[in-house]
């Protein structure tokens, strides 16, 4: 096989030219990262984990007509995608208020919130991802107007999904994170859906997972299950 | 005259009863608030300043269709308004990036946004007012959608107007923050318009108006020009 041209090195994942040319891959790493973007060693079977989880997810999620970036899953920890041109902004919902969250803005602790909330965060490291609103992120050109509609409805629609099928696998899904990408004139799910992205308590202990090779092992296998 | 009853005492206002139930009488103080919420010192004729300023603002505003508190000036220093039901959202508005925000967000300092921003910050202060959006709001149940829509239309509107009545007295209105209130089934401006609450710079020299008793003069002589 060719040598693999690389585009772009994240903190957990690396992605390559494919072979087609509106085409890439993704690989998934061992590699761990810290809240705050610091990377902070490996788990063994991390990456291969993610991916799985993330091409059932991806696909899952295509069967309720939400477009992806997905074409299909290469290898233990490789994942063929559509090329697309990211929309800078993280989008993160919630369920369920935790750690930092609930410090900022006065909510309980592990408490089901009254209504899933959406926020929307400006990619950009050096400024720590501020908090943005439409305004920002009109003033900054970073989506258009009917862009955010469309992602924003698409999250509402994607949570509702997500937060049933884990519920049937006994796991409560407290937040997640996930961005999007133009393509074409489409807006479609792109990066990741993972434990790397997620947040997750047990139904029955109601003990949060944390972040082990057990708990990557246990995600996967509640997915496929 | 009898002796008046204390509703709320805040940093640079206070609260009485008024002669009538659905009243209350706003006292502008000569105190002065740094941005981190903490006293520091009075400027002389600042009360009367920010009294007239916002009086003669909320009337402007009424001939534009925007309700608000207003019913009339009593003194230098004192303005009769209706009682209102505060929505505790600080609404800020700006039109040229300036300080903290240009930090935060990475726009250029003093230059003009190429859309207005509008932010919502939840008002308390032991928070800190953090950045709110739509689902914070409804989730903490601060607002309705429908109220929330009002608010932010009003909010676009008074900028709009403000704005050119300024420009009109060689003045840049680089951003401001206001606040409503329920009356009855209806949303209206409350609180005050005035220099502690707008930031101003000189359209001839380029200059910042500076916190200082002059400043406060100038901006007051300025409108009623």
């Amino acid at each position: 096989m060719a040598k693999k041209t690389k585009i772009f090195e994240g903190k957990t994942k690396i992605l390559y030219e494919g072979t087609e040319q509106n085409q890439a891959v993704v690989m998934f790493k061992d590699d761990s990262a810290a809240s705050d973007g610091k990377q902070k060693g490996t788990i063994k079977g991390k990456g291969a984990a993610n991916n799985q989880v993330s091409t059932f997810l991806f696909k899952y999620l295509e069967g309720y007509h939400v477009p992806t970036h997905l074409v299909k899953q290469l290898s233990d920890n490789e994942m063929l995608v559509k090329k697309v041109d990211i929309i800078p902004v993280k989008v993160v919902m919630r369920n369920v208020s935790t750690g930092s969250f609930c410090k900022k803005y006065g909510f309980e602790e592990g408490k089901d919130l009254p209504l899933p909330i959406l926020e929307l965060f400006l990619k950009n490291e050096k400024l720590k991802d501020p908090l943005v609103n439409e305004y920002h992120i009109y003033a900054m050109k970073l989506a258009t107007q009917q862009e955010l509609q469309v992602l924003s409805k698409m999250t509402v629609k994607i949570n509702a999904v997500l937060k049933s099928f884990f519920q049937r696998r006994n796991m409560t899904l407290i937040d997640f994170t996930i961005e999007f990408g133009r393509l074409g004139d489409k807006v479609v799910l792109a990066d990741e859906i993972s434990f790397d992205t997620c947040n997750f308590k047990d139904i029955k202990t109601g003990e949060f997972f944390n972040r082990s090779e057990a708990s990557y092992k246990e995600v996967l296998s509640r997915v496929l299950s």
